[in-house]
């Protein structure tokens, strides 16, 4: 007599885009010959570098051939990508060993199934606005209680990004055990400094907690004060697992590259040094069985010299965009944060209005899709998300219609 | 104060494989000139189906270009996979509906993820021997108690398959909750009858149990009566979980694609109908983000008509490796199981010889590698797995040496 994982039915269902997409629809049915401008998306669109393209090609190629066949690869990852990875952090300054680096297919499941070597009992921190996959998992895994009325859930600690903390969050009061860190962060869009996250590693490090840290975005930091990798973070290595992505750096979003930094001297609680690296190698060996081949080769190929150089046009490209919409914003007077290290804006609606609210109001006066920043937590309440994905045609159609059409 | 989930500590590290590189590493030093020949591995080879290949690289290159462009999908995968695999499976005789259907990224990430919907008290039964995926997942969520000196687990029902029921395990007298099956059985090679099933089939019905029958070597059942997916079984909608992958049959071993069924009609206790399959289906879109758009490319060619003609040469070509097993063997008078319906040969050691030595003497005389069966499980003793997958000149000069070389 089988019965279900009852914490499954904790879970709200996704309304967020459900509902941008009902209410795009219903606009679009009434205005028929409206033209609508998408600026909801965190979605790549512009293709792959050529050096990217041409890498997988051969990837293909080399499936072709008896010679040149692979089967099951190591689940770990390609020799030769784990070396590129560990050079890749080698010029952000920071040492890291082959066997600390784990590749998968997209930052996404790794987020997910990190807190799987973590004990049931540990107490999640996440920040406020939220990326809603680092709650959502521990829900699933039976570490919260039941979902409250303003959208979290009982016993996650949430810490507010507010403007009042320039939307990094403070120390929890409380004492936390798993604290999910996202910088650049999705979705505000801020970018933490060094000293934001010493102030973190410091409680990790003090508490023997363990900092889960999401550097998806790291590639669209241009000031080289921020810091692209925790590690740069003094002490971070005995803290820290940092999870990465080549989904925005380099269009793989529908190709599926990412990997996790899992350092030998990161611990928490009666362990010695390797075991977590250990636990998650345990962990990938028995439940996933490596990342495409052909993907594989687009990232060996996305982290060369020469790789990296035509990613980082396409980073520009998105980055143009992001520029072209902080214009728009600063015309418009209206307060917001991110888009200068980061492809999203948060923007503050005018005159306290509630995110969707604002949403309706862009929608109709301006024609233009926005993410309701209520959507992604309590504190992003009275805020939207823009994103500088996008086609640059489209995005200045957007920004335009925006500064003639939106009344402030 | 984080401190880890202890039952990663109940897995026994990893034996068998590197054991057997161990011995042969021995080996090869003690007897530098030998050629040492693989029948261990149940890794392809054989290089992919040409319509694939080309199918792949327009993928790639549709990446290429922003008309063509593709970022995130959906986690359940490309409608017209989804579509492909529904044609699949009405060839066989089977209706399942667009959204029963989820891709992945292969079996083993279904099969280890699939007991996450179910709830933490859940028996699990399996086969004896068995893919250790099936068991150590379960240990990982917490479900069994401590390793036994046997090999097995605590809390775990272990079903033999012996000589005595043909491979194919009797019902277990237990009250079972989750079952997993796997037809054509890696590592016996046996396959079960449409009789065989029916017997789990009505056992699940009865008891409210879920079967996860894994299909991945499916494709090569010849013999019409023997059932490619459980739900030719009657009943076995409402009590059935079904996954499988392009692995063997399409060598993408090392592209990954998979893909898991859960008929909106299976349900357990106290659910209604449709419950297992949102449960996977918000499993699935919260810690997934979708199979690579490429490989997804290579899928619906291979499950194309043409797709298929060309699998199936290269099926055949395990399959007349597996003949040649089949008559060095017979040519022995070793007693076996599968080769027929499989690539997989279950070999009875000699003279009651332990399986671990029953590889020593074939490493030794013939310069011939394979898998002791003990490694699968307690009722593998006694028996050694041959795989046919391999390169046909290679596999031809083992069986030789084993005809020519081994004293029985």
């Amino acid at each position: 007599m089988t019965t279900i994982n009852h914490a499954y039915d904790k879970l709200v269902s996704g309304y967020l885009f459900p509902e941008i997409n009902r209410r795009v629809k219903e606009f679009q049915k009434n205005n028929p010959s409206a033209e609508i401008l998408k600026l909801g998306i965190g979605n790549t669109t512009q293709p792959l570098a050529e050096f990217v393209v041409s890498a997988m090609k051969n990837g293909v190629n080399k499936l072709s051939d008896e010679k040149t066949y692979t089967g099951y690869g190591d689940e770990q990852g390609d020799t030769r990508l784990r070396q590129a990875i560990v050079e890749y952090y080698k010029n952000l300054g920071v040492e890291i060993q082959d066997d600390e680096v784990f590749v998968s297919d997209g930052a996404k499941c790794d987020v997910a199934n990190i807190q799987s070597i973590f004990s049931q009992d540990s107490k999640v921190a996440v920040q406020d606005p939220v990326y809603p996959v680092y709650v959502d998992t521990n829900v699933i895994a039976g570490r919260t209680g039941k979902a409250l009325e303003n959208g979290g859930f009982e016993g996650i600690i949430y810490m507010p990004c507010t403007e009042e903390n320039n939307f990094f969050p403070d120390l929890p009061k409380e004492k936390a055990d798993l604290i999910y860190l996202c910088s650049p962060n999705n979705p505000t869009g801020a970018t933490a400094t060094k000293d934001q996250l010493k102030k973190f590693v410091d409680y990790a490090r003090k508490n023997k907690s363990i900092i889960i840290f999401d550097a998806a975005y790291n590639e669209f930091i241009s000031d080289s004060d921020l810091p692209k990798s925790i590690y740069l973070i003094e002490g971070a290595k005995e803290c820290a697992i940092e999870i990465n992505s080549l989904s925005k750096s380099a269009g793989f979003t529908g190709v599926r590259l990412g990997w996790t930094i899992v350092p030998k001297s990161t611990v928490c609680e009666n362990i010695e040094e390797g075991k977590l690296n250990s636990m998650w190698n345990r962990r990938q060996t028995t439940m996933f069985n490596g990342a495409s081949n052909i993907a594989q080769e687009g990232g060996i190929a996305s982290l060369s010299p020469e790789g990296m150089r035509q990613n980082k046009e396409i980073i520009d490209y998105y980055m143009e965009n992001a520029r072209i919409l902080k214009q728009c914003l600063e015309e418009k007077k209206l307060s917001f944060v991110g888009g200068d290290n980061s492809p999203y804006l948060w923007v503050k609606t005018p005159n306290n209005m509630k995110s969707w609210d604002f949403f309706d109001k862009l929608l109709k006066e301006a024609h233009v899709v926005c993410t309701p920043g209520s959507g992604f937590g309590k504190s992003g309440e009275g805020f939207i998300r823009l994103s500088a994905f996008g086609n640059k045609a489209n995005l200045k159609k957007a920004a335009e219609s925006i500064k003639k059409n939106m009344k402030i």
